[in-house]
This record gives structure tokens, C-alpha cells and sequence, in this order.
């Protein structure tokens, strides 16, 4: 019999293929496709095999219920998401779940019921990579989804509210009143999967770390900290086009130039900030893009996150003023438009105290780390507690097929959220 | 009676709207589209109207015919081409073609010949804007057309040698052999438009500066010393993609901030070369292209141009080294395609001095200047000695629909023109 922990990998390996995947030859699992929708259907079989009652609520996320030592007890909730970016990895989301019903499946063999339920959540949409509205789902289970979101298109043109129409999901759906309409969704019934903060106690999230530190350390798991806070700009910089064979050097408004110089000074200042600070220009375009034209416009985005906002803003600050000096230097204008800020989410620090409490009792020595990446728990930690336990992954590597997890760390994980449990149900 | 220089101009601006333009809104006149096949029917008749014999050659160049004292005598060439790139304007290419018709019409009405006849030649294909196969019709003509080049496709995949073949020419063609298939192109035609040396005796072409230098010195016309020598890189960056929130500042190997520090080398080092050195990045993509992903790959364009091959070399040379010192520094990889190495193509002394003479008779300055973008003239100068004459444009401007030219410049370049042809005639 493999161990908990293997299985848990071995499962998110077999949702790595088709008719997992909406991509021959890699995984790309997009949110409310075909291949989505098949993975729904094989993680309720899963929950349901683990002894839970299986259900789907109505912003897509499948939730199993195992209850506590009374029924109909608030909640504490596990969970992660199904969906995944292009050309991903296997563990990213998935393996977060997994766990989740590894936990169950250990509880319920050995007949415990604790103080409160338990439910495993698989959220639907968290990576953004179909419509560019990440974390969509969580935000409708937080209570904090925005109607307006409904609008957002796919790179076809299909709106969020369409696809979410046309879908049928694999298992049976949650109908709360009787005026449904014939279809499973209507445009009223996703704000009917926000949960009750009374209903539920605290998230627990477990997630592959997208970095290379607890790898460093020589640790299989962390405690996470907290998710760093985030702002990211979206940047034009208009210079003149010219002939590059008749522009002399002095007389050009090079908007590349002026980009690259930009580009650099965001990694100079990063680099400066406090240790924790990283920003990114991930994407660059620049127009009209012949070989013999000097480019005109250009347009950048940029990325900043630290785990300690005023660092962040910090740096931001900097990044902002250089950005407006080198346009003022070269003579070209310079758009900066703020498209995102996200706050820090610190994760609770008695749910903190009991992860380590868990992790000591496995022997797995003490380790806080900030997580740089987002997680539904930052949108989660709007309704309860949060909680987060990093695993350690090959090379710091994720959104990549060759992410990798050793199943050895995952049942040291599956063990500590465990004595989590235990020791929840402990306090209450 | 509107001025022949004013004429020329209003021409150019008939030519710039349907039904001669493939473009709503604006010029756009591929080779071969019904927008040319037009635009060379309305130029076939300004010819004949000029009283020149006109044809088209096997290239699909319009060529009108002014016989000499002699029949059958070499011809003089004047020339320029008809197509446009994208959202262009309407001077670059005909207004060359439209001086060498009014200079005809000219000598026409005062029913004088010359020792030589004279070709007004418009050229079909030389912007390359359609096919990535620039010049191929003065290749054709001077003989250097590459049989090859006619599997190049266009961006819907159409080779040139089908456009050919599809082609219906609004005027009557040469057909010197009986052998010719029933279209009126066959395969082995476009050898047949290559002119013999002897039928030649010199090749002129006026052009629209599309630079600032004549604006800078308040002068209307001036002559071209020779066409900068050319140099073309394709560079890529590979570097390693990383998660934007995850990865700290000092364990990246940014693809896009190397490629960022590499565009900065380009600048500065061409800044730092003799005067008419200059070299561009028209071109720049990195990928992913995620706003939070680290880049892992980025490919560019460099272009390097300098009338002196020595010096365009020498920044070559450095720009080169840098890049491999800033790709080493940064660990990252880095490869180098040079992909196109023309050498500069110098104008003929004794044509330049005529052109000079020409200029000072009609009370114009002496001015000199290099090309910085290649002409039809770079490509006819293997077949004989080559002159041209730039005309001043507004704010340097080119290869937009804002290029504009001043009328009275157009009639003086006008009258610097007939002036080297007597004098041309004179030195017989």
C-alpha cells in the first residue's frame, strides 16, 4: 500500500493528462473547460471515497463536507485550486486538495470526529488564466465577488457569465431556493456560494512553495508568514518613429531606449529596497516593431511585492520618480497607470503557532517564510483565519512542467496538517 | 498653369487614395495588389502623355522610352519605385518617378533629344513591404535577381512566383521570345528584364530625404554621397522564467533586463562612433510575456549603418562584445545572427559633380550628404554609375502619412534634373 503522501502526488500526476488537460503533450487546465470539468468529477469521486458528502456550489468550487461530533457544526475549511496557467506543472494548486482529502480519508478510517466539520474546498478559478480575473472564486465564497466581473471576456471573446450559462457541472449543484433557473447557473447565484463568517472557523491552505527556500534550508515544509502585499503598473512610453537608417543618434526619441533604461532602474531599485522587495517588468511590447523603424511606443508592465507594504511602496516610489526623470531626460511622455494593489495578507498567528506546534511533534524544525506569490488564502482571509504550510519544490520552480515535489515531504505535510487538526479541535 | 514641380507633387497625392491605396484611411500599395495594378495604369498614361513609348518588362517595372537623336540609342535611367509601406506617405518612391516624367515632358514640348535616349523607370517592389524580399525588382533589372527568391511568401502565404503568375499587367508587356506560356509571366521571364550593361549609360533617381539634415540647413535639394553600408543582428537572450512574487532579486537570470542593459550598449556605443554612425532596435519580444513570470527569452533586432564601412564595423565590433560581456556577467545565454551585410554603395564622382554644377546653375548651394536608408540606386550601381538627388521633407519625416515635401523644392530638383541631363549631353 503506497503511503498518503505519495498518493496525494500520484493523483495530481494523474490529473496532469488528458482528459485532464485541455493542452496535448503538457497541462493547461483551464477554468470551466471540458478538461475542468472532468477534474471536477474525479476529485468528488475522491471526496466521496474519503467519506465526504460532495456538493458544488455555485461559483463552480467543489466542497466535501466530513462533519464534526454534531452535525451541522461551522466549518473549517481546506483547500486550494483545480485550475492551472499554460504548459503548468502538476502540483501548483492541486496538490493542496489532495492533501485535503488525504486528511479526511485518515480521520475517517480511524472513525475521529472532531468539534467542528471539516470541509475540503476545490476552488475553480485561481491563476487568472482564462479570463484575467484571478481568484474569482474564492472572492465569491469570501463574500466578496464583484457582479461587474461577470463581464470579463476570454481571449475569444467569451464572457465569464456565458461560459459560466453553458457549463454543466459533473456532479449535483446546490439549489438553496427553487428559483433557479433551467440552467444550473443564473447571474443572481454566484453570490449565493459567500459563506456565513459564522459558518466557518479558519482555511487552511497547503501549497507547493514557488521558491527556492525551504530548498536552500534543507526543510520539507514552512510555515507561511503571510502573502506579500502587490502593486503592479502598466507603463507607455511614447518617443517618435523615425527611419533607422536616416535619424541621426542626437535627434531620436527612442521610446526603447527610454524603456530599457526603465526596466533597469526597476531592477536597481528592487535590488536596494529591503530583501524581501522583488519587482519584475514580465512584459514588454514595443511598436511599430521593424527592424528599420525606431520604435514609438512601448508598453510595460511592472510588478512589485514585499511582505511589508511600507518596503513595498517604498521602492514603488522610487521606481516611479526614476521612470518620470528618464522621460523627462529623452523627451518622451510616460503613461503610468496603478491596475492592481493588493495588500499584505498576514496569516493568523495562533493558527501560525499551531502549524509549528504540529511541525516540532513531527520533528521538522521551526520555519516562517513570506509567501511572494498570491494564494486564495489572501482572498479567504476576508471571511476567517487563515493558515498556510509551504512545501519545499525542486529548484524553487513552478508555472513550469518540470515542477516537482517529493512525495516523502508531502506525507511530512499531510502529518502536520493533521496534528493541526488535532490540535484546533484541542483548543476549542 | 500649375508649375511641373507642383504637378509632380499632385500626382503623387492622386496616387494616394483608392482606388490606388489597398488601404482605408490612408496609403498602403503592396506589389501586385489591384491598389499597384492601378496605380501603374495612371502612370503608363502620364508617361505616354509625356510622349514616352511605354512597357512593362518582365519585373513588372513600368518603363516609358525617349528616343534619343539616334534610335535604338543606351538610355539614361531615370527611376524610383511605385509601392509604399504600410500607412505611408505619398512621396517616398513616386515622387521620383513623377520628376523623371516631367523632366521628359519638358524636353518633349521644346521637341529636344539627346545624344541618348532617356528610361523613366518605376520600379515595382522595393520597400519589401509585402514580400520580405526588398529591391527585387532593381535586382531584376540590374541582373541580380535570385530565382530563388520567388518561393518567398507573403504573410498569407502566397509566393511571389504565384502573385506573378496571377498578375494581369493594365499594359502591354514585353514579349521578346515566342516561347512565353499564355500568362503573361513565366518563370524564366523575370531573367529577361535584366538590362545589358551597354544598353545603359547612367542611373539617376530624386528621392525625399527622409532625414533632417537639408531642413536643418535650409536647403531644397542636395546630393547623395553614397548609400550607408548596412548591418543586420538578430539577437536572442535565453535566460531562465521564474515566478515574479517568488524569485528573489538575486538568484534571477532575467532575460529581459539583460536584454535591456544590451539595447543601452547599442545606443551608447553608436553615440560614441564617427557622426553618421547610427544603429537601432526596431525590434524587441520577450516571452512569456506574463506580467508575472520572470522572462526567460528575448530576441532582438540591431541595425548598423554608416556610409564608412570601417566604422560602421568598429561599432559593430563593440557592440558585440559588449553584449557578450553584459550576457556572461548576467548568466545568460546569448546568440548572434548577422543576417544582412550590405556594403556601402558610393555614387558615381563625375555624375555627383554634373549634379552640382546643375544645382549651382540654378543658384542652389553645394550640399553633399549620405543616404542613410537604401534606394533602388544601391542596386542598379552594379549595372552602371549611379547619382541621386535628395530632396528636402518636413521634419525628416518618412514612412508616415505625415511625410510632406514643399512644392517649390519638387520644381527646383525639377530643374537640377534637366540641368545634368544637358550637361550629360554636353560630355558626349
Amino acid at each position: 500500500m503506497v503511503s498518503s503522501g505519495l498518493r496525494a502526488v500520484e493523483r495530481c500526476d494523474t490529473l496532469g493528462v488528458a482528459p485532464y488537460s485541455d493542452m496535448e503533450g503538457g497541462l493547461f487546465r483551464a477554468w470551466l473547460t471540458p478538461a475542468f470539468a472532468a477534474t471536477q468529477e474525479a476529485v468528488a469521486g475522491w471526496m466521496a471515497e474519503a467519506g465526504m458528502t460532495v456538493r458544488i456550489d455555485a461559483a463552480t468550487n467543489v466542497i466535501g463536507r466530513y462533519e464534526g461530533t454534531a452535525p451541522g457544526a461551522p466549518a473549517l475549511l481546506i483547500g486550494s485550486h483545480l485550475d492551472s496557467v499554460r504548459d503548468a506543472g502538476r502540483y501548483d494548486g492541486p496538490l493542496g486538495v489532495m492533501l485535503g482529502i488525504e486528511c479526511i480519508a485518515a480521520l475517517s478510517a480511524a472513525g475521529r470526529r472532531l468539534p467542528f466539520a471539516i470541509e475540503v474546498i476545490a476552488f475553480g478559478d485561481e491563476e487568472g488564466s482564462r479570463f484575467p480575473s484571478p481568484m474569482l472564486t474564492s472572492q465569491a465564497v469570501a463574500g466578496g465577488f464583484d457582479p461587474r466581473t461577470l463581464n470579463v471576456t476570454d481571449s475569444v471573446g467569451i464572457s465569464i457569465l456565458e461560459s459560466l450559462t453553458a457549463y454543466t457541472p459533473p456532479i449535483r449543484f446546490e439549489r438553496r431556493r427553487e428559483t433557479c433557473v433551467s440552467t444550473w447557473f443564473d447571474t443572481n447565484g454566484i453570490d449565493r456560494a459567500a459563506r456565513s463568517p459564522g459558518s466557518v472557523i479558519a482555511y487552511l491552505e497547503a501549497h507547493i512553495e514557488q521558491g527556492p527556500a525551504l530548498e536552500a534550508d534543507g526543510l520539507a515544509v514552512g510555515v507561511v508568514s503571510g502573502i506579500a502585499a502587490q502593486l503592479r503598473y502598466s507603463i507607455v512610453v511614447e518617443g517618435m518613429a523615425g527611419h533607422a537608417g536616416t535619424t541621426s543618434m542626437t535627434l531620436r526619441r527612442d521610446a526603447l531606449t527610454a524603456a530599457a533604461e526603465m526596466v533597469l532602474a526597476v531592477e536597481r531599485l528592487a535590488r536596494g529596497g529591503t530583501s524581501d522587495v522583488v519587482a519584475t517588468v514580465g512584459r514588454l511590447e514595443a511598436k511599430p516593431g521593424a527592424v528599420n523603424v525606431i520604435p514609438c511606443h512601448v508598453a510595460f508592465s511592472i510588478d512589485i511585492r514585499a511582505l511589508d507594504p511600507i518596503a513595498r511602496d517604498a521602492v514603488a516610489d522610487a521606481i516611479l520618480a526614476e521612470i518620470e526623470a528618464i522621460g523627462a531626460r529623452r523627451q518622451v511622455s510616460v503613461s503610468v497607470d496603478r491596475v492592481h494593489d493588493l495588500p499584505a495578507s498576514p496569516c493568523d498567528s495562533a493558527l501560525m503557532d499551531l502549524l509549528s506546534d504540529a511541525m516540532a511533534a513531527e520533528g521538522q524544525p521551526e520555519r516562517r517564510l513570506a509567501s511572494g506569490a498570491g494564494h486564495d488564502a489572501m482572498v479567504m482571509a476576508s471571511l476567517c483565519p487563515t493558515a498556510m504550510l509551504f512545501i519545499r519544490c525542486a529548484g524553487g520552480i513552478s508555472h513550469n512542467p518540470a515542477e516537482s515535489v517529493d512525495p516523502a515531504d508531502v506525507e511530512i505535510a499531510r502529518r502536520v496538517m493533521l496534528g493541526f487538526i488535532e490540535r484546533l479541535g484541542d483548543s476549542f
